[in-house]
């Protein structure tokens, strides 16, 4: 985990922190900077957040508190991740280990979709963006800071990876047992028996590599294209119903979208328990299994949900976006300056003038 | 799209542009009316909405902020529809395509319901009717202006059409392993692999004409009377949860009146993908299945829509409405005069009075 | 309809109606009495109502508008249970003659949980009881007043029998080809296609007469402790969710012990759709199914909403109530005076004073 | 019950009683010392309740009132639990007794997870703990009084218990009919038509005892850590959703990790239960049953509990808890004082002080 450490200063004062305690909430965030980063809030859900800090602060002194403090968003990221996956893959786990008996598609999208409810709630403190799509897509259009991308994917993946390990051995005498012995581990394609959809998707049998990208695509546009709906408080605006909506979303997408690829959607949700499913024995069918598949659902969503995000802002958005400047932000293409790219360069300059 | 633009006024000075950047979202329509058309608010889910127009207005001379601006509501209607569809014929097809493995009924009323929720929650800028009997009705009974009734239809049906042409594009491989080949693209009624019904609608093979129609009425109607109890503030009134009233509308129009005609009642949701899949050459029966059933579900949800509207007026809403009018609303009828009918006509006379 | 209009006062003077226009919504409940029954507020999720009769007596010349603003509550009542008979008896008769193909035994909790929920939006303005033991437990605990207890009752069967009339009306076609033809209206338990349970319930065949009994008696106990629960803004209460609440209740009671009775738990829903279906010729066996079980959901749901009040009254709730009056409300059974008893004599009083 | 009231000082003078009577909710807590117990407000969904004490204390003279305040946690935990177990025992009833006729896998996910919902509104005013765990959890992370444990614990015992008798009762004749006769009760693994598993838990034969812990351990551990989410207001908070968050949390936890061992992760909602199913006459079985699989539920919650509660205090959450103190709360262990350990000490402290 030491990249997630990196987007931290590497000294902070004491003093900062005692004049830190006096601040209230509210004005949390233009304080901070004085020693510590600024959690921004971007991305889903957490319009009526009321920093905490000054909890944490209360024991400056605490060598966890001023660690955590550093990795507060990327381990909010981990954790919700992490309770995405082990909803998520442990649905997947019951319905297919018990033969249907314990649940059907229908519980899938119902695990999937509360997942992605639940982890967000997790995960509110970072945005809850547990996708590295969804964080990409925020640094393009809604200036979440680019240098924070890296550590959010990277605890994306990890929260994943445990995740999938979690729900691994919770299931493996059921595991055992399907596959017919311990020495099984199997990919869809490969055996009657498989199970290593439990972790990761496997496209359906007839689609075509153009077939798969596009149908990540769309369902990545979607989801990053409803979000914005959500989170538009010039429109309807979901509001404290986010986390609900978002159960909506997925649970769609699952039904609507879910049956030719397994709306992957997500690199994390996808690249990280493949990764442990190879890693525990499911051998390299993993990676092979429907003409090496597994890169689409890396980066078919990217495309997705950049897409998503630009047809959000070119049609419908009317707040601060790249797509609300000249030339619905072509222009930019051809200034590559750092004042005109980055999304925390104008942010720093007013701090140090009211400094 | 150009009959979209003719709704708005041919010429807007910028002087007026640069006045209308100082007033507040509160007293955004009083002033509107100056040079820019008025985004009334109207219809589902848009009580506590904040207008964001002064996003758009701080940069009046792009060229795109000012064309937007006067689409802003048929593009929210396109897209809004485009939602509704892409989920709601996206879970028909996946249902259908995969023979009930990934989905069954229930999943279809799913689909529908949270492809409407999803959608208001894109289109609440423009009221999200989605459905241009339910635009018609607003016209009639809660003064949502007529000249407006047509740009919204068009808006809707286009969405409509755009969505279907997508799900179709995303299951094209699927399309051909189920009907058995790429030539085959069947009707329901004319072959047991029909996948027509992806797209729109067909009715049960033993109901009458009348039936067909007293059922797409008596659901119509249903759902106008269930918008506008959700939208009465005097009586227990929705609020912020209306997109989810809406989905559980939805969900019990297609779990309770939906086995016999598939519940339609939307001419946008029916006639744009009937239109899509016959360009896309489902063949004639599309229009002469159902003993030329594709003309019910355009009329019939003006009729329902227009009769459950009245309904609630009739007998529970107490709020402005020609039903609270002398005779019921009947008196209106004698007088042909723009000052009674138009719903527009006497906003104006009052703004001018103002000036 | 004509008893519905017995609780009111026979001559109201035009006078006391300007005098109603100057007062606020807020107001309205200690001025209505100058000449129009008051419109209490009691029973389920109506805590937020902003009463809207200011709207009404715009015109208070109007005709209708004078008669409706005597006929709104047993109005709202018969349009609420409407709704709820419509969705619950839809959603039988879908998925019985459908033969399971669009809908299953959950589609059927789904259709009544949320035919509740509409409901309850739809008829908020009069307390949304929906069930004369609701209405009954209210007159007992919350002194809703007793003179309503008739046109209550009345509005509900009404709105049910009207409900159920169409459902068959829709259904009609479906009907005759489910049983076989024109002439054949058969009741579970002596025909195979049996279709008379889509309009009332019928036992499971191994019931007792006490077991009947005793199940409908738990499941409106449930509910009436439930519906006191969510309204008990003293406990979390729900508030604006409280609609929702209900559905969640009434799936859980469908889910949970519907199997036996078919959880009717209410006179209305019951009693009314079994005369239509008698009138519509499903014979004397409506009466005598389940050994004359037809009498256990017109009794039942009184004795069990009751208990299910008082639980609630007795253990957990501390305002107003007559079980928190001396020996726990046993004394006034020794007190047969008008003053102990009327819910509405004290106000009176305390009006008059005012006056 | 005489266990519960022993949290009650012995005496309490009327005087106090009408000082109190005086003061508004608000302040409640601050001067119920004088003579009653506070209520803390802990745990569940419970953040916006307004006391209403004054309501009982109108009446102080009355002997149930009084009574009833000093059992007023213990009867909402009684309760709570009551009608969780009714709705959780009951779906298990209907859908095993039904034979998947009236409900499958699917409906018992659903009847949980309202149970849950359900009784979280019918036991706020406790905190809504409904399970031992929980309350353990709470007096570990979040002050909650050590003393109020053993009570809490007992009356969710006695809930389910009441109510796994009752659902006994109402399922009585479906019980033998599908047991084959009255004299037949079955525990599963002994017979074809088992119906112990009605009441409590029985795991998957595949399972070893380790496994069995694990999946315990770990559906606790999930629920801890979610509970803690949705109450955390420096997080995105569920706040008035908080009820149902914890449907989706227990429906979760149902469909993805119930399979195994039937998710109980409630000592009460498995004991208590299996006791009542013991005394019905499912002999020794009830025990013996999955190698004496019924101690693990009992044990196993606990532990996943503390460590899910552990998990979000050490990682996500910045308000007060042991976790932020020096050595992460590992420095209390060697301080076994009680005014390091009391939950109330120091409260009390600060009470006598202002008196």
């Amino acid at each position: 985990m030491a990249e997630l450490k990196s987007a931290s200063p590497s000294s902070t004062p004491p003093a900062t922190h005692a004049e830190h305690m006096d601040i209230s909430g509210r004005d949390y965030r233009a304080t901070s900077v004085a020693g510590l980063p600024a959690l921004e809030e971007h991305g889903v859900g957490i319009d009526h957040k009321i920093p905490q800090d000054d909890a944490i602060q209360a024991q400056p002194d605490l060598a966890w508190s001023r660690i955590r403090h550093y990795l507060r968003e990327p381990l909010a990221e981990f954790f919700g991740t992490f309770i995405l996956i082990m909803f998520g893959d442990g649905v997947v786990a019951q319905v297919v280990l018990s033969g249907g008996a314990n649940g059907e598609y229908q519980s899938i999208t119902w695990g999937w979709g509360l997942g992605v409810m639940l982890g967000v709630y997790t995960a509110g403190i970072s945005g809850a963006h547990l996708n590295p799509a969804v964080t990409f897509a925020n640094c393009v259009f809604r200036k979440f800071p680019w240098r924070k991308f890296f550590p959010y994917m990277i605890a994306q993946i990890l929260g994943a990876m445990v995740a999938s390990a979690v729900v691994y051995a919770n299931y493996k005498s059921a595991i055992d047992v399907f596959e017919g012995g311990r020495s099984f581990r199997t990919v869809p394609g490969y055996s009657e028996t498989a199970t290593a959809g439990i972790f990761c998707t496997y496209p359906a049998p007839f689609m075509t590599k153009t077939g798969q990208f596009f149908s990540e695509f769309i369902a990545s546009a979607m989801l990053m294209f409803l979000i914005y709906a959500l989170k538009d408080d010039g429109n309807i605006g979901a509001g404290p119903l986010t986390p609900l909506g978002l159960f909506f979303i997925i649970f769609g997408i699952g039904a609507c979208f879910g049956w030719e690829t397994g709306y992957a959607i997500n690199l994390a949700r996808d690249f990280g328990p493949r990764l442990v499913s190879y890693m525990l024995g499911y051998g390299h069918e993993v990676w092979s299994a429907g003409n090496y598949y597994f890169w689409v659902p890396m980066v078919a969503p990217f495309f997705g949900c950049t897409f998503g995000g630009w047809l959000y802002d070119m049609f419908l958005w009317t707040g601060e976006s790249p797509i609300n400047t000249p030339g619905a932000g072509l222009y930019r293409l051809a200034q590559p300056k750092r004042s005109v790219w980055s999304n925390t360069y104008q942010e720093r300059r007013g701090q140090i003038t009211h400094a």
